[in-house]
């Protein structure tokens, strides 16, 4: 029995009401002795722990760094190693295309070919968004025999392609070779099902590589991350919960999306992420408030940047508040330290807020507190239940 | 492979003697900043988990609240999610009844039904144990084609219906319409192979309405909880261990019965089941001392009774130590804060003692205590191999 078919019979649909503010790669390195976090000036946070549960949060297994997508899932409860998510499902997702069940979904990036067909740029000089569109208009008169296309410009040199067939499969080598001076990888077949789907990309990298001919930078395609669509189980199915997503990146939607969420798209502050919450708060019973920049400032590198990300976390959280949510959960998807300038595989500070917590008296919100806090060590997929728990909405396992 | 064909080849029978005293719902909320736990004057208990281990049980998955069967099997080792057991089992087993493999046990009401046939009280009045006994007796003349039929007063208005025939299922709907103004609903199969018992359920109803025509408040029964008895590997089988439970509850007992430990029922207090234990001391191995009231006095929302209950079971600790356990544990089956009124899902504090322990100076066995403690978090069904261990009856595993 998985978790889901744990959970079913004891899911109490109420109004009571559940934000997870998400900062992605919340969790740090100390420089100087002390993290990111433990480092920023947040009154809020480091008040609010001290009437809160605090823990860790292990987001695949053990020394496992995830992408967005498993991070994501894992705190929304689906274990990620159950349900992976390819990365061009990711992208489609991220561009709001309608994608559908049995779809392939590949990642294209431009690129520059030499003379001799060999890469030698594998982002076409990071080509304007605006010439992407203009390219990709072209493109899409393009026909393959047995599918329908889709093209849609992502951002720079990025754009997602959609085949529509039956009998599609992801089981492809990439065509990006991941290095300049050798020519684009012909897609193959990993296993004997996928052989119409390769013959399908091949066929659309030959065509494009014949309609790019007049381009000087985006000349080629190179392609990757394929993936069918397969939808999740829904918030709504497996929790009863009418959830909402709040987020400023295409991709973080996507992942919304994805689990059955209503997405409220904000281009803007997390100010204006935390106004969007509160002029939808009626509607929903569970909100996924995502904070992008926590993430970005540790992959640059910038200890100080990501502290003051964090400090301007905090300052949303008093609005985050006076909803008088049941419950408040902040986390991350992963770690991100700026020591590393990369996604780590170092558990992520979890902070829970209700009426039903065990508290102690703690420094404020930081890794080490987190480590030692009265929630103890959890992995990322144990979240939701907790939180559903501390909601009322679980009712007993078993007499 | 599971956990009990891990520990197979590793068991080592011995003489040395555990024993595991189950407060139960032991665990709580902080009210005024201190739980119960951290309330109760305790001194044998704080002094003990200074030279002790101190952890927190999981007692299923985290935010999973369970009753007290699943909560008591994951103590002994049985992973609640992987041996349901249905609560007419649990009811047979807590009146002693001698239940057998492939048995189906109900939890029968009796009701008070209207001139119309509806329910109207689902507990017949509180009816009193001893005019139970007394319908009862007349019932067991009843007889059903096809099967046995065994007929227990459990208390007041509750007593357990057993079948016994070949190929019974508990795959059947509850008669009982769990409210009032309606008639109880016939017992319905949910799959083929259970329109057997299905039949014989409706008949034992039929019956028992007619046989009660002349009783004034106990003029009908309501069936629920149906489910075969399916034994569970024992405790001899999986630990080699000679296993002992005290309690004074017939749900405990039944527990206990389940793993095939000898049941030693006491009427009385707690210092009465630590003389049984004292009496039987030295004809087993393992020892489950079940007290009942920490969880009813969290049930009862009362947490000044809940920390004199605890104080209770601090006073028979002296007397556990004079035994000179190899091993002695001191837990709960989950947490019952008086606060929530209710079993809940916080991790259950912890506490084993044994020559063989990393202590470290603690202010005392509680909640926040044992977050930070030496063992960690843990689920409920991994204790079991650490009290082995913690016994010396388990060798190595691999060279």
């Amino acid at each position: 029995m998985d978790t889901f078919e744990l959970l079913r019979p004891l899911i109490r649909k109420t109004e009571s009401k559940i934000i997870l503010f998400v900062c992605d790669g919340l969790g740090g390195l100390p420089m100087n002795g002390r993290t990111e976090l433990e480092t920023a000036r947040k009154r809020a946070m480091d008040e609010l722990a001290n009437r809160s549960e605090l823990g860790q949060l292990v987001p695949v297994i053990p020394g496992i760094s995830p992408g967005s997508g498993p991070g994501h899932l894992g705190l929304f409860g689906y274990d990620p190693v159950r349900y992976p998510i390819g990365r061009g499902v990711l992208s489609a997702l991220g561009v709001q295309f309608d994608i559908r069940p049995g779809d392939l979904a590949v990642r294209l990036n431009f690129a520059t070919l030499d003379a001799e067909g060999k890469v030698s740029d594998r982002r076409a000089g990071r080509l304007p968004t605006e010439e992407n569109q203009r390219i990709l208009k072209a493109l899409r008169t393009m026909r393959l025999p047995g599918a329908e296309l889709f093209l849609e410009t992502e951002k720079e040199y990025r754009a997602v392609l959609v085949l529509r067939a039956q009998g599609l499969s992801d089981a492809l080598s990439d065509s990006d070779p991941q290095q300049t001076g050798v020519p684009p990888l012909p897609v193959r077949a990993l296993r004997p099902e996928a052989e119409k789907s390769a013959r399908l990309l091949q066929a659309f990298a030959e065509q494009a590589r014949e309609a790019l001919r007049g381009e000087s930078r985006a000349n080629g395609v190179l392609l990757r991350g394929t993936a069918v669509y397969q939808t999740l189980p829904t918030f709504e199915e497996v929790y009863g919960l009418d959830a909402a997503a709040i987020a400023t990146y295409p991709m973080y939607r996507g992942l919304g999306r994805l689990v059955g969420m209503t997405v409220y798209p904000v281009e803007g502050s997390l100010e204006e992420e935390a106004r969007e919450l509160e002029r939808v708060w009626n509607r929903h019973t569970f909100f996924f408030l995502h904070f992008k920049y926590t993430d970005s400032t540790g992959e640059d590198g910038d200890f100080a940047a990501k502290v003051k990300r964090i400090e301007e976390a905090d300052r949303a959280l008093p609005r985050l508040l006076a909803l008088k949510p049941d419950v408040l959960a902040i986390t991350g998807d992963h770690s991100t330290p700026s020591l590393l300038k990369s996604h780590s595989w170092h558990p992520i500070p979890l902070l829970i807020h209700s009426p039903y917590v065990r508290s102690k008296k703690v420094s404020g919100f930081g890794e080490t507190e987190c480590a030692a806090g009265t929630l103890g060590t959890l992995q990322s997929k144990d979240l939701m239940p907790l939180l559903l728990a501390h909601a009322g909405k679980l009712g007993k396992f078993g007499a």
